[in-house]
């Protein structure tokens, strides 16, 4: 049997989690907390499940799910989505994109990508035909260069995909973006699918600007959402998607037969725990105040940190301490000083070596202190 | 937007468990428990979900789970998969299933099929570019005519759909299918989709045939289960694909982009829960009180009944009753007599009416009751 995806590894993740415990080494590779997330999050599934919930939810998921997701909208946003006709939960943000993707890329249907990108992206188009258009956001500031976008748009441009805030540069879309892309798209067809899973983690003030907030975008674009890294828990495996109700419809005929629906109990007991939240600001407190201690700390070494404006992700360039492949740096930084972290060449498709890598920074105080004390033993 | 998937309308399942809803009616309809799965599984949810196990799985699921899948093979099977290589747990057996259709079928590949048909295979075939090649097993034995089956496979048969014990039809394969279907795929590079959700389902003392156990059909096969169906729990959404490690490989490449892994707690509650089960049997005896006491009422009413082999559906003529569409039959069943069920011709391409329907009885007691009672007043 010839592969559908011949040139696909495992992910680059899986690889350096593996590399890490292989290592004994601090992880800071694999986005995941390795905190407990709140504890009446985690009774509520607990009690879900013993109430009772356990059978086939609807293929959208659970109505109160999708009445948080829109009130959640409301309250952040001052925009809306339809419950019923406009929001759909899913086996998490991936699947939401796969599925997106799965539902409207055809053969030669072209998609634009921007890289650094998160590695799902490509191997869903390429399953369904479709060609990627990549563009490169370079090197230190990661702007979009949107004269570049406009060269790449043709009649066959099916879909582009914004990611924002954006794993793994962190940096996040400003109006002057937002202004860009509306007048891009204006008078087309095209369709975005907007990858915001770290909506609610935005630092020093800046906000987000969700696409969902611009109607000339808004009905075009799927916006995909985690509750994975809004409630600590990327095990659940619950995330959504929100669209205008005649792309939605779409999206559900593949849905209905990719997963079917999604795990119950966890969607009971998120959907609880959100009816007591009002305000999603202290998400992004939380965050920067571990990102502030990573970043202070690393001033003391010879790493050239990067701008964070958002994300649970700061990267650095290491130009300074070895002239090493990004790769090749990161296994020998896991393997001599036991820190594990993410080469910026597995987002793209060139394998284009900035000599920038990624650490994660949602780990307790105690995981940051080793990794802060085996870092700064770098020359 | 050109819609990928014309055809395709909500599932039927859904169409009917809202009706049944509408009209205040008893929900023998779409295949899930109405009674509480066992105590020990549920309480095992919340413990490891209040024991900090929320974050990422591994791609292919929790070593644990993968183990106790490879020893159910052993107990009940005698043969065995690799932990490690060959199994894989997924977000229900329905995202297996779309995940490897995705991984294999190329544009103009064939698929063949067996009708009637599980919902979810053909449009997945489409999605993909593939072309579905439907054959008929006829009212009212269901077997499958293996000659037919010869003149349908050629060069570009890539794959084919079994779904053993059958939904809706409750047949199972006997030796001489699977004889049949050994010397077919002799010097072939067909691919085998075997859905064997129901494995754990059947009656009379007449043993589920997997395909596993056959080396010549196990070397190019994917055998799907679904601890929804095993464990009573449907809202979970943990199934599992076993297949050699290189159609698994493949498959992988797949199943990271699409939901990358599948929710944490519910795959440890299932492990140990597995862990203190020495015998499947139990599943099929209790089962079988429920088949039984529905046939045996069943038997008072002008309903013909079919021969249910396997899986929690029971099935039946209505010709006696009425000369509706099997489909107005089900809506008239539904609002007049308050019992929901699915028309078989939901699982046929083009619609064939053979008047016959489908009761569930995966049902507590009251619930049969409630249904049988209505039923009996049917003239
Ligand atoms: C799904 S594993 C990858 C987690 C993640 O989003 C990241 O590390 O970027
Ligand atoms: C996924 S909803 C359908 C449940 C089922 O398997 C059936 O009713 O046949």
């Amino acid at each position: 049997t010839d592969s559908k995806l011949p040139d696909v590894k495992t992910t680059i993740f899986t690889e350096m989690s593996l590399l890490a415990q292989q290592e004994n080494a601090v992880n800071l590779s694999q986005g995941f907390p390795d905190y407990q997330a709140d504890e009446n999050l985690l009774k509520h599934l607990g009690d879900f499940a013993k109430q009772g919930y356990n059978q086939y939810a609807p293929l959208s998921g659970i109505k109160e799910l999708r009445e948080e997701i829109s009130r959640k909208f409301s309250l952040q946003h001052h925009t809306d989505y339809h419950p019923d006709s406009e929001v759909n939960i899913t086996a998490g943000a991936t699947q939401g994109i796969f599925t997106i993707i799965s539902a409207f890329v055809q053969k030669e249907d072209e998609v634009i990508i921007f890289e650094p990108a998160y590695d799902c992206y490509e191997p869903a188009v390429i399953l369904n035909g479709g060609i990627v258009k990549n563009l490169k956001m370079l090197y230190p500031d990661y702007q979009i260069d949107w004269e570049k976008v406009k060269n790449l748009v043709s009649g066959k441009t099916k879909m582009i995909i914004i990611n924002n805030p954006n794993n793994p540069s962190g940096k996040i879309l400003k109006q002057k973006d937002i202004d860009e892309l509306i007048s891009l798209v204006k008078n087309t067809d095209i369709i975005i699918l907007s990858d915001e899973v770290y909506e609610s983690i935005t630092f020093d003030e800046k906000p987000h600007l969700t696409l969902a907030k611009y109607p000339d975008l808004k009905e075009r674009t799927f916006v995909v959402g985690s509750f994975g890294k809004l409630l600590h828990i990327t095990g659940w495996k619950i995330g959504y998607v929100c669209a205008p109700s005649d792309l939605m419809a779409e999206f559900r005929k593949v849905h209905q037969f990719n997963v079917f629906c999604v795990n119950t109990p966890a969607q009971f007991a998120i959907s609880k725990y959100l009816q007591n939240i009002e305000d999603f600001k202290s998400v992004s407190t939380f965050f920067q105040i571990k990102r502030d201690y990573l970043k202070n700390a690393l001033k003391e070494t010879p790493f050239h940190l990067l701008d964070c404006e958002g994300t649970y992700f700061l990267s650095a360039n290491f130009g300074a301490i070895s002239d090493k492949q990004d790769k090749d740096f990161c296994y020998w930084l896991t393997q001599q000083h036991k820190v594990a972290t993410i080469p910026f060449s597995a987002f793209y498709k060139d394998k284009n070596d900035e000599k920038v890598i990624r650490f994660c920074f949602a780990k307790k105080q105690e995981t940051l202190d080793t990794a802060i004390e085996q870092l700064l033993k770098i020359k």
